[in-house]
């Protein structure tokens, strides 16, 4: 018989953060410094500052309140996304410094070193949105390291051998996030999983935390887009097709969903996380994209199949593959991410005039996702086979979803 | 008898929704070209961003949690303020290009164009605000593009032939979206609405996410008063004038509004609405405001009025006239702006030594006031009519201020 | 017996509001104009803005909503913070321009001196965190005037008397508030207050509204260290350092969480608070701090000593001497600030090559401190002892923690 409480994470999340935090310290202390150079030559930290700002909220606020549309998890939901977020950006920062590291022994940081930092750590909280619920903190903990650092191996490969400029490889997190995420859930799965979880579900309030998330994701993903280029009309160019391409696909989402359901019903769950879509597929797309109504187009094909794989696809992955996927990040980031290649494929070829050149740039496209694909899924695959292991004390199925397995409720149990 | 269930949308929505896209698409494809030159000659493009996104926020966030106070409409409140606002922001951009299509066959867009796009769209969303709860999403987006047309040509008709500053223009936002949603909502009126619905009411939690929504279009009017305004000297003093003006009206709400109850409570509906008041009343009279008291007083005055009328008016429009009005457009918005015309006319007579000067200064103020009110009025009545249509499918008397005529609510249901 | 209603503040509130604001007015109409250079020379102030509308997120919605944690006390914890922030903001330009308004009998304001304004604010509403709960409006806002003239007294006094820079004694804003609010919650504690109050916890839902409070805090720390340091190579160090110490405070205040409870669950009222730690501790000591992971250990030993003291000290703070701290103000702001005091001490000390100016420093050092506490702990007394008085109508035990003594419910009580 299963045991009535939720295991102790004591002999697991202290140590562990103690190792980790402790460890780090020592790191920055022997080879970080600020970088003293940073505000020299009519350097643009400064103008940075107000967009990292928006990074920083997006990581911090949007995918912590993203995560609490459960009806019982929304402390572990926001909670466990600031922590998860901290480890991942300091331990970003020491990888991201690798190759400063080799040439000088020390890695200079500035604001672009945070920046970058965060988008790596986004990318681990994509993966993070299939299986939260289902997971412990010392696991999310050691998923997000490790899928930070495979992320961040990818970009090395794809800008060591393929010459990818290191924008394209940034936003390749939403793929790599979701394609590690994937494999990661289904190699997690539970027996019986097919069955939903008692406490998988949102009520009026917690649709309306997630509603906030959403938001703040909304709004400021054109500085998601955007924080990497530097000032010029690219930049103005990257804005304004990301927030058309949000718009679009916010228009899409609704419609996709009161066109599905039978009873004309809008879902809550498709506006969420559709309306979202296009921001992922133009950022992938969006060095190429030239005029307003191509980023538009963008944004409408991936919010109609982000919200029709969200009503179709999601169950169908669950019941055909065992692949519980908490947050539809398949839907929200996988195939808009792929979208977002496909769009930027046909955009390149188009704009050229040689073919031998056309299909030099597709192969070359071609092999970028495929690395993309093959990295992440396989280190999906190792984090999970590691991060399943019993030894890190995962909740039961009875606890999953669940707030109480995790956090004290004194003053709660007061209450009622 | 009624039907037990809430007309089903699939036929209006679904297409209304494609067609206009697509159709906005196809505009946007023929006509509407980034402006390659929007970053030359030091344009303040990249300045205008960070508060850009203060607008994007008081419009998609603010505007769409202020209206989530409804105990079961929280959903709609908050998920139809995003699906209206990318509509008729997309839908501004293309009328607010109008005059430069004439000249060129082509729009050309900047951040600009989006900050004039949002501020269009907040007027709708003010109109909004008499109808929400009573509404399906269908009347709402036909509302919203009615609106703004009215809105754009209102401005066209100032500038064009009263020469009326663009800034005092798009500061009619609020005069112009008040009435409109007044007179809209008189014609909407149902039977028997003097009887209140019951569904109508806050609870401690909604009335916490509409406090969010309240706190955050507090925070950022600065910006939206101030971001048609260059850098400069003025721009501070709009600032500043309206950081007053608001900080001025949240005392007088306060004030007003546990000086009027028998009991001496605060109630929370004036606080989150007439705190707002300042910022409306300021912004229609900014630019003629030097002193720091002479803000203050303004937002005394407005935030008086606004809960004196929120208290006693609000009740009596609706038993006399049938005139309910939801968020309290006339009050927080309404008799602000009309205050804050007469500040205008008051501070600008007082500017000037010439008594003929003057004289004609006030019957233009005036003629300018005439214009908007009975655009805004006779454009709101013809919505009205439009709108009311049973085509529609609009919600009965007792599927209003509730989410479950317009969202799935599967997991919700197996909660209970 | 006690009355069975809370007391009505009717002719308390109303005319306190009313009186505060026309003197604001009247003083602002004789002395304070917008400053007309602010603009020239190359000024900031545009580059500021962003920075100010941080704070301002902070101030207003940050701690605004850090104070709905309490579960039938969300109104008054966000419509009060509003309150007492406008007028404590408006009072402290005036007390801010006292020196200018000495030498021309003028005060120029311009963004800096809302900046300014709102600093001292913070430090008001820190101290209103220890009594939140147990006093009503009229109170707070008594609270808020007089803790504002005392922190800009203090403020004043260091610079004048020991030439702290300004930078240093903005940053006092923790310690005094801190110190301050725990005097005045002592003085004004009630008999049998060992007991816990009725009505004091929290819900799962208005953890998550205090959750919000708390991540805008966090994420926005970083502009409020560094708002008042100009553009360079220091201010992207306080930027950084400020990241990495809040960053490393939560990561602590989980595993002293989690490793002080014998179930190993972690208490979110320990994430709320102490992630916050690392920011006030890193903002007295953040001069001084030329690496990473100085900026690191702060956080660590702020986090450590945050949580344990909340774990362990707060309870026996109220058991030994009857000091009822709601928000556990000593824990997030007293000690981390200390704490910080120390780390600058020791940072200085050891920069300096000579004996003897190393400990003429500290010596100077060591009166800085004791001033802000001497000054702070009976400022707090006086403070208590007048706002204790029956007079001001303070909330029966019974009504404490209830927005029912404040707010008109007429919806809501129809709803049950």
């Amino acid at each position: 018989m299963a045991p009535k409480y939720a295991p102790n994470l004591r002999s697991r999340l202290a140590p562990l953060l103690l190792f980790l935090q402790t460890g780090f310290i020592v790191i920055y202390a022997l080879y970080v410094e600020f970088d003293p150079y940073a505000f020299m030559f009519g350097n643009t930290s400064s103008k940075l500052y107000s967009e990292f700002q928006d990074v920083n909220v997006m990581v911090v606020a949007g995918f912590g309140f993203l995560g609490t549309f459960l009806v019982r998890y929304g402390f572990s939901g926001s909670g466990f996304n600031l922590l998860v977020a901290v480890i991942a950006t300091q331990w970003s920062i020491i990888l991201n410094g690798y190759e400063s590291w080799i040439q000088s022994r020390r890695i200079l940081i500035d604001l672009k070193s945070l920046v970058f930092a965060e988008i790596c750590t986004a990318s681990a909280l994509i993966s993070i949105g299939t299986v939260i619920g289902k997971t412990n903190p010392v696991q999310l903990i050691l998923i997000a390291i490790l899928e930070v650092s495979g992320f961040i191996l990818n970009g090395w490969l794809l800008r060591t051998f393929f010459e990818v400029k290191p924008l394209y490889c940034a936003m390749q997190l939403h793929t790599f996030g979701a394609f590690f995420g994937l494999m990661l859930t289904w190699v997690m799965r539970r027996k019986g999983s097919e069955t939903p979880f008692e406490k998988e579900k949102m009520d009026r309030k917690t649709g309306l935390f997630s509603m906030f998330g959403t938001l703040f994701l909304w709004m400021f993903w054109a500085s998601l887009n955007s924080i990497l280029v530097d000032e010029g009309e690219k930049k103005l160019r990257i804005i304004l097709s990301t927030y058309l391409a949000l718009a679009v696909s916010a228009v899409a989402a609704a419609a996709v969903s009161v066109f599905t359901s039978p009873r004309g019903r809008i879902n809550l769950d498709h506006i969420q996380k559709c309306s979202l879509s296009g921001g992922v597929a133009i950022g992938v797309s969006m060095s190429l994209v030239h005029r307003p109504w191509v980023a538009m187009t963008i944004g409408l094909a991936a919010g109609v199949i982000s919200t029709l794989s969200l009503r179709y696809l999601k169950r169908h992955m669950l019941l055909a593959f065992g692949c519980h996927d908490t947050c539809g990040v398949l839907s929200v980031h996988g195939l808009p991410g792929l979208l977002g290649w496909l769009a930027h494929l046909i955009l390149q070829i188009n704009h050229m005039d040689d073919r031998t050149t056309a299909i030099r740039f597709a192969v070359f496209h071609i092999f970028t996702l495929l690395i993309t694909l093959s990295l992440s899924m396989s280190m999906g695959v190792i984090t999970g086979l590691l991060v399943k292991w019993s030894f890190w004390r995962p909740p039961q199925d009875r606890k999953c979803f669940d707030d109480q397995a995790f956090w004290e409720f004194p003053k709660l149990a007061k209450k009622k």
